[in-house]
């Protein structure tokens, strides 16, 4: 591709050569000859030997090498990146050692890989990959384009969307986590037969789970990106364009509408809701049955960001309130006594 | 089945028509036809369609419906969908692609699913059911009618009972972590060669893992449950009927006694010991050694609940508090003052 | 192994019998003849059955059994228990089932098992074993006497040393987590396209995650140890002989240098950097491009283990805080009351 190509391709300014080539996106210190690299400030020296620069608008220095400008420079090169290091695509084929039930609908150009089973009724969309010692259950729904890592497990009755990205190890379907005790505290097992539905555009990190409904359904919105290690319980709904970092947990039935940001390692309650736009940070606690408003929180158990701080700010400083009662306790006794004094005179 | 059975298994009282035929348990809002429901509150209006219901004693609502009247109408449920939804039993077979040594001892109604390997001298118990890409070590024992989940593994000399599920990327008898650094802060392996034993009725949820004693055992009680993503550590003991969820961690050598209930996210040191019958709420941290007595805990360092309410409810009134001391200051100067005046007068 | 020849191994000296052979390692309270165990306390009886023990220089009970005495027993056990009880070592072959491609460098002495699966380009180093149903992806090296468990995954271009230990379920160069929001807020994935190096003795838990680097690379320094369920990020930096307990997670860009100890479950935010030898208790929370220096550090966000100690303190103490400006209030009250009489005289 031309830099002229991708500055088309962005919509956006180009100055300089137009004509070199670029192949790759890489970091601007390690890049060399056919590279695009991005910089995220306007001013201060480039180091890179990268061909060519996507930059903010204000950037100033560099003025020899072709440099495309734009309002958000990582973002252009997230977008070049999709193009010129796009999923590598495996030649379509269901490999000798798979195994996949006669009831099973394949698409001609997927992949499924060694060791892969998919069982009974499931279907497996266009140009979906199936990496090796993957497992499918009975009548799962895989939509298209979709890439499944290495050992990800679906169970039965689960619906899979397009253009989902399943890294190694994620469960998908496994029975939530629901026991009613009876008189001797014996634990009995709540039926855990939903199902769970992952929307279009959704990628899980390596080693999450993604419990079934119990009764229910248990659902991840449209364009919503799960990092690894995180734990989504029975019957939780999570909607559209959400961000959940690492090793967070959320309890059963809880809700996490649109567009949310939720840190790593938050723990939520169950049955909570978190409304649309909410903010996170890591660590975080979320009783159940709270409900998160729109705005940044913090802490266990949450408060709005601003609260937390000051919150921070007073613990920190009860040994300089502790030192602050003292004084005036001895001010007081000092004080009782010369008014005493004073009572006397 | 019919409703009267129902009521007859659950010892339970029937009113209106038993002979209506139930075959599946339902959501009460999903349900429809054949299914039975369950309510929960004595009062409101019960929009269902599901055949048979079962209620509290003290539910007026629905008179026409047949209805099943119990103390505990969610045990009841859960009693019956053990009934209508019996685990699904697989036809018991060795599969073509399964790899299990001469030595092992299969059940000859069990079930080793497809890419499943097992080692030497093992064995399975009957209606044992091996769900692919499943790994069984060496000298494991594996009782009646458990359920291995997909790509499950069990390393050498760990014991399962009898109705085990362990569901899919359990990790039972990896190494514990245990290293002695030198003079050189070289870490050297502390041998980890002790074995896990799993009692009956146990169930593990998705990619959580167990250690094996470093040299003697680490043990999961009968009937104990626990959610995904959760780390028992190397010789731990947990006792029978404990509940653990999600993505806790236990450090080594901590003990659990009977019918603990852990939250999702607590942390526990080593060598601490939680009595039986103690609660501990989601995110709490138990210090190293320390000993957790019945009742119910919160917070890191664990607390009891009440003296963490109180506890949170001065952090948050610390704004109030400086600004009490503030007032006291400013009354105490101005006493002062006025003294002073009272003294010169 | 006789006695004395496992004292000449530890440049030790030994008391009693040279002769008696031993052939275990083994916990002192379980212990019987053939084993050799340690005793960490200078003082109180010994009960235990072993043949050998490993003491410290002040031991003085029981002096008729052959004893080892060295400043450091538990050290000394671990060396002994490495040569008594080495790495089960597995015939070396590649499984019939394996499918390892051609251009594919595996060393004669080493054991490819059932069901793995090694892409094009890789190579296996002398004695590295690969357990059941691991995947190795293209061009990636691994290099000699590494352990492999099972179920293991490492996706394309990552390097891994020598004598590197994977546990079951571990997934290394899975993608990173990032992605660039767009003025609708739909998510575009950041390419992911860096490797992950893991140098020699590198020890990683269970389930645990090692993203690849964006655009650079995650590194893993040599002689490290990390724990089960354990979540690092793309181009994080781990030095040497770091220890890394369950659960913790790291995220992106994060430095942890050599010789650090770090709890479970603690959390770090992205760009961090942990100084060499700081130690972080678990569940602590280091906030993104924070700089803990070495020291003991507690608590979130992290402090020094003295200022969490008594800011810990200090929080406990607010009731009583609380209850003194009560005090003081009320006998300000009273002097004023008294002022305002001593004033009216």
């Amino acid at each position: 591709m031309k830099a002229s190509e991708i500055a088309e391709f962005l919509g956006a300014e180009l100055s300089g050569d137009g004509d070199v080539n670029i192949e790759r996106v890489a970091a601007l210190a390690t890049a060399s000859t056919g590279d695009i690299a991005f910089v995220d400030k306007a001013d201060g020296e480039v180091q890179s030997n990268a061909s060519c620069l996507i930059v903010p608008f204000a950037f100033s220095a560099d003025a020899a090498r072709p440099a495309i400008r734009t309002a958000d420079p990582k973002l252009a090169f997230a977008r070049v990146a999709g193009v010129l290091n796009p999923r590598s695509k495996k030649t379509p084929m269901i490999h000798r050692s798979a195994l996949v039930r006669e009831s099973v609908n394949v698409a001609d150009d997927a992949f499924v890989g060694p060791f892969v089973c998919v069982d009974e009724n499931s279907s497996i969309g266009p140009g979906t990959q199936i990496s090796a010692g993957s497992i499918v259950g009975k009548n799962v729904s895989i939509g298209s384009n979709c890439t499944l890592h290495f050992n990800v497990v679906i169970e039965d009755n689960c619906t899979i969307g397009d253009n989902v990205i399943l890294h190694s190890g994620v469960v998908v379907g496994a029975d939530g986590f629901g026991f009613v005790p009876d008189e001797n505290n014996t634990q009995h097992k709540f039926p855990q037969i939903g199902t769970v539905v992952i929307e279009n555009d959704v990628e899980i990190g390596a080693n999450s789970c993604v419990d079934r409904g119990a009764l229910g359904e248990t659902r991840v919105g449209a364009g919503t990106k799960i990092d690894n290690l995180v734990q989504v319980a029975h019957n939780v709904q999570i909607g559209k364009r959400v961000i959940i970092a690492a090793q967070t947990g959320i309890s059963g039935s809880t809700i996490i509408e649109d567009d949310c940001v939720i840190g790593g390692q938050v723990g939520m309650g169950d049955h909570a809701t978190v409304k649309s736009g909410a903010v996170i940070g890591s660590q975080a606690g979320v009783l159940p049955g709270k409900i998160v408003r729109r705005g940044v929180w913090w802490g266990t158990p949450v408060q709005p960001l601003d609260e937390y701080k000051v919150q921070n700010a007073n613990v920190k400083g009860l040994s300089r309130l502790k030192q602050r009662i003292k004084e005036l306790e001895a001010e007081l006794d000092k004080l009782k006594g010369s008014n005493g004094r004073s009572l006397a005179e």
